[in-house]
């Protein structure tokens, strides 16, 4: 009698480390922090138009519009940034109406360069306006289509290169390009991801707080198949959906013994969502880790004012207090609240304050613990078997 | 010896439908399909102002957002709407900066009267402009501090009834009253939600419906504890933020036995979503159910141009296609590529066009589905426990 196993063997922190530096030497973003952004920098200078259109979709746009939106409101930036990815007919038109096209850079970004929705609505912006090298700017693969068609067109053209996937492309061409042209500091968001990246590879905290939290994440998979993050600013909306795109996208997966794995990705905004879901986490089935994020300081001096509303004296209380001040209490409340229930896994991250490294470098963070995740999970983070099956059946039923 | 026992008894259809008839007797938000509007309407005729703002948060904004978003841009509205929400300070100027707030109707919905983010927010508003019942409507229960403020200053009011909970109060004036101002057809709304309650009062179509799919999630709420729900529309979004409210704080509670009940709500926007979130459901762990929601006639006639782009000659085969059938064919195709995998529970709603009558049916219908589903689970469904302890946590920390 023989006996042969290949369940999943237990892997050390060191091992998986290892496996980490090694993945590095293929899978391209880990080193996107350490880049030279001079031809992006450049590009972007040149740019006379006041409008930027994204056309993209997934992993296209997503990431561009977490920093995006974390950021315009602080910053003063000299364009607009629009995004036009989704089919439906009602918002492509509703989005383009607020926008002068003839004031307009398109910028052109799909991967494999033949992205159904994208190319829809490129055909569609062409029926209303000439694109040509002069308004056009393409994002793609060297060798795909699209790139083909840019440079038969002579349109400038910014390559994504094979090994960066669609979900972990934020930090190149893809995002730092549109951010760059709308006057967002590229520099300061490299700068962030590179402290992410050596803390992370020196084996200092970042590495030490990713590894315990992946750790406990895929050992408790089955109890807690849900990750929530509570987002404690309006400004990380975007951020939320950039994460359920990358989580979901990566984690979701059959192993290497054919046994479905997966953790779900729940994105809410604290201050608002707190009154709805924070009931079904704190009574509901035990069957969420939570991550709380925080923002030390929004560098936003904004007071309730003492307003004397007659009746409403007893809410005299909240008088003279910063919103910067109330929010970040609300966030401690429902800490404390998790907290006294005992059971429910919960982390705290705090970001710095409303700037570009401290977004690239929660950004990147969360692209080190998917990989991390991953590799406990004896996973592939960076195909998507599951999405290509209905890009066929739609291409089948098109035809 | 003696042994008894209080488990959960099975409860059969009938005397689910009958315990739902008796607790339409106490709670409110199921007669709403048979209320007088004319108040209402006569009220929204009088307003000048062109901008109308919302002070209020969760159930006080949720159900009239997501109506608003749904149709804002195929009808011609005279007013535009706002909501102040959250408490972000960043958030909060970057709207106000946007309005003219002479020119303003604030509308301050607070159920309670004393919900600290929405006082907090109206202090703000009175340090801009001085607000009184030239501009302000309060809307509120009629025994709150707030009301009395109200009466004091001579503003106009109108009371959300005690027995109407915050998330089930879109249709009551919480949600209309905003609906008309800005030239909804309120009519039309309550005509699509009079349909939806005969056909389940009268246990017809929607009554099988709703009890079928409320039996399904419950009997297997163990196995699938995530429910998502795949919009096929960008009009959606503010749908399913309401859905997650809805149902996350109605059915996160414990049960008469002391056990956590819950299932958790997931809202995506399919035609965006898919390209991430399907990889999750095909290829991760079979946890969750499916509602995918269609729509079936966008009235809307928006083309893909036959624009020859060389090189993606490959792509011509979506020239002359109306992106309306393009968004309904991705719809289509995920739900091929779910039914493919033969152990994915799935359903699919498709409401017929962007209209008053068919989200008004759709969110009375999950209100009904939500009811349904927490009398199976022995949970009450109207209030909200996990949601105080947090409350009074905040409280003490501000005082």
């Amino acid at each position: 009698m023989n006996y042969k196993d290949n369940y999943n063997p237990i892997i050390s922190d060191e091992e998986l480390f290892d496996a980490i530096v090694k993945e590095k030497e293929d899978i391209g973003y880990y080193n996107l922090a350490l880049q030279d952004l001079s031809a992006y920098k450049e590009y972007a200078q040149e740019v006379k138009q006041r409008n930027i259109v994204v056309i993209g979709i997934g992993g296209s746009t997503l990431g561009t519009y977490a920093i995006y939106k974390f950021l315009k409101h602080t910053k003063k930036l000299s364009k607009k940034l629009f995004f036009l990815e989704t089919t439906d007919p009602i918002d492509i038109q509703s989005k383009i109406e607020g926008i002068d096209l003839e004031d307009t850079l398109f910028i052109v970004i799909s991967k494999s360069g033949t992205t159904v929705e994208t190319i829809s609505i490129f055909k569609y912006i062409n029926s209303l306006v000439l694109c040509n090298s002069e308004n056009t700017l393409v994002i793609t693969e060297d060798d795909s289509k699209l790139n083909s068609y840019a440079k038969s067109n002579s349109m400038k053209t910014f390559t994504i290169p094979k090994n960066v996937g669609g979900r972990f492309s934020v930090f190149s061409a893809v995002g730092l390009l549109p951010l760059a042209i709308v006057g967002i500091a590229i520099d300061d968001i490299v700068g962030g991801i590179k402290k992410a990246h050596d803390s992370f590879f020196s084996q200092e905290k970042t590495y030490k707080n990713l590894m315990k939290k992946a750790r406990f994440f895929v050992e408790y998979k089955n109890k807690f198949n849900i990750n929530v993050v509570f987002s404690y600013s309006s400004r990380l909306e975007g951020f939320n959906k950039w994460y359920i795109q990358l989580w979901g996208e990566s984690l979701g997966k059959v192993d290497f013994n054919l046994t479905r794995q997966g953790l779900t990705p729940i994105g809410i905004i604290g201050p608002i969502d707190q009154h709805s879901f924070l009931q079904l986490v704190i009574e509901g089935k035990r069957d969420k880790t939570l991550t709380v994020i925080k923002v030390n300081n929004f560098e936003n001096d904004l007071k309730i004012p003492a307003v004397e509303l007659k009746g409403l004296e007893e809410l005299n209380y909240l008088d003279n207090r910063e919103f910067s001040s109330l929010i970040n209490m609300q966030a401690d409340a429902t800490i404390e609240a998790i907290n006294n229930e005992k059971d429910i896994p919960c982390d705290v991250i705090t970001i710095d304050s409303v700037c570009e490294s401290s977004i690239a470098k929660l950004m990147y963070e969360y692209e080190l613990l998917t990989s991390i995740c991953a590799k406990f999970m004896y996973i592939n983070a960076y195909d998507q078997p599951g999405v290509e099956s209905g890009k066929i059946i739609l291409k089948s039923k098109l035809k």
